[in-house]
């Protein structure tokens, strides 16, 4: 069930057994050195998301740089990290369900622990967990800053659940979780930042209305790797919840303007079927790179598209058939979508110079409960 | 890296921690029994598809009803079903990267093996793998009947590299693989049937021509849920490669005159924010459910809709708001493609009665190399 690893160190990286999860690391390392950057002249800090990496080495790394934690969405994925020893985890997300809570109220013997809700039954499935563990659980409350998800209305709806949660003495109030996940990946900067404007005015009031009440917000959290300028410029947020700029992908290369990040993740595929010119098939479908947003891109081959996936397949076409990759060949994928490709797979592959460096677990891979 | 087991047998299923891979047992052995007694007075037989279940445990219970053996597409799936106990195994795939070829050759100590190939640089590899490993391995020769994938030409091309194999000292010829794949999935009876008749037309030919030579086809397989009772009827293949139909999806619902199968395979998922009248959120995103054939279907809930998923969270809409799922309630989801969604989970949550029966590991999950 756990796969072999495809490499060894120092194995060249066309020797790595396909399909397999490729991370540059000199575009990986650049990519949290210049988030840090961005950060550290502002108030805002980040937390970085794990249900993108869903790995404790990787978040350790984006700890080092000044992250001041990590964020996850489910419970098994706050246990990988905290078994990996990352000291303080936001799970941004509602959990309702008794086992899943006495799982998290488990890790607070190793680590700072949270969670969200947006409705009073959560609130009180949190506070029985909290009291049959005998400890006290920090909640956020969920707002809908404008994505139409989960989260209770900006304003006094918000206010009355953090003041349900302030008044239990099995909870502490931990702030306001505001993400605006669809304004991640609208297409030009006056869209998104339009987007964020309203999820900030949201939040401001809701801030607002909850210090009148006496009761301050420890973390404001929310933005993602498409907008976290726009969060941080409105000095909102305390903290900022970007994940893909560790990895990047074609759908963020797609927005206008795009995050200041490089490729550094990648889909290794061997080419190994060539019937006729102008086509050939490589190793890699959709259970190998997820195509919810779009078929991946083929990294360093011009005028080659990768036109069609089926479960273990992926077509690729040229009009120039002199420009595709021979029988045999890897070629690198840059993945629609980061952080479900991430998911199908137990090993990174840390690649540099065209050398194998490093082998990690993806810990978290298929951590959905 | 491997996820705890998400139930414990006895356990009710709405106590299932979610999302969680659910297989209806009274369903899923219907359907064993079903295509047992479709092919009992043929003389085809089945190989079913390891592709779809990546489990020994199912593949040996599809032998003991009259399979007489498996398919895969990867190594790896090879590994896992050899590993099991399967005793017949054929690759219906092309695997040139010598690294796999010398783990495929390193089962063949424990099972019967073969593989596919559809040009010489392919057959050059595995006999250079077999040589090494000192034994002889069984490749087929792929030809392309129509899906316009992988595989050669039928007809001359395809013998040339029969003959190729046949002459090798190191290889054994194993016959043909021939399989349509998107045929199965045409809606209309008309065009699967039409598909087929092409698709046999190729295949006759290529089986005389080589008979001609001297050449026999111990396996003449392909055929998949959508198709197999046309390439039955031709009288052509000897050996069909069914996967889906052990546990069916929404897609292959949608066929007009659809396989003769029920649904067994679900995702179960727990409504966990319920944010206005109307709409709810479950915890099961494309994460949790491939959505590559389209959007899951709600099991059991007429009027309900999942009409969008992101990573983590699926959405559920009705018209009447009475008719939604509870917050807390768990929900059946019909995976629109069950290859796809069984590969996403460690294990298989068997339930008879709305009570947990078994927990079976998928055994290949992510085996992708």
């Amino acid at each position: 069930m756990l796969q072999a690893p495809p490499a060894e160190p120092g194995m060249r990286e066309e020797d790595v057994e396909t399909p397999a999860l490729l991370l540059d690391l000199d575009a990986f390392e650049h990519n949290l050195d210049t988030m840090a950057a961005i950060l550290a002249p502002t108030a805002t800090k980040l937390r970085a998301h794990a249900k993108t990496h869903k790995s404790p080495i990787i978040a350790l790394q984006q700890m080092r740089r000044g992250a001041i934690g990590q964020c996850v969405q489910k419970v098994a994925e706050a246990e990988a990290l905290a078994w990996g020893g990352v000291p303080d985890i936001l799970v941004s997300n509602e959990v309702i369900a008794p086992r899943k809570l006495a799982r998290l109220a488990a890790l607070s013997s190793i680590a700072k622990v949270a969670v969200c809700a947006d409705h009073e039954h959560g609130i009180a499935a949190i506070e029985s967990a909290a009291e049959a563990a005998g400890l006290r659980m920090t909640v956020l409350v969920e707002i809908d800053c404008g994505a139409g998800r989960c989260g209770v209305t900006p304003g006094p709806e918000a206010v009355a659940l953090a003041e349900r949660i302030a008044s239990s003495r099995h909870l502490i109030f931990g702030g306001l979780q505001s993400y605006h996940g669809n304004a991640q990946h609208r297409r030009t900067p006056e869209a998104r930042a339009e987007a964020i404007a309203g999820a900030a005015e949201g939040t401001r009031r809701t801030v607002e209305q909850l210090r009148q009440r006496g009761l301050d917000c420890a973390i404001i959290g929310g933005a993602g790797t498409g907008t976290f300028r726009n969060e941080v410029a409105s000095g909102i947020w305390n903290e900022i919840q970007a994940g893909s700029y560790a990895f990047m992908d074609a759908d963020y290369g797609r927005n206008e303007d795009p995050p200041p990040f490089k490729q550094s993740l990648f889909v290794l595929a061997q080419v190994m079927s060539a019937p006729r010119p102008g086509f050939c098939v490589v190793d890699a479908g959709h259970k190998a790179v997820a195509i919810d947003s779009g078929l991946p891109l083929v990294h360093g081959f011009p005028g080659v598209s990768y036109t069609g996936a089926s479960d273990e397949h992926g077509n690729l076409k040229a009009e120039d058939p002199a420009m595709l990759p021979r029988l045999g060949q890897t070629v690198r994928l840059v993945p629609g979508h980061c952080d479900p490709t991430v998911d199908r797979y137990d090993w990174y592959v840390g690649v540099r110079r065209g050398r194998v460096e490093c082998l990690w677990p993806v810990a978290a891979r298929g951590g959905m409960a």
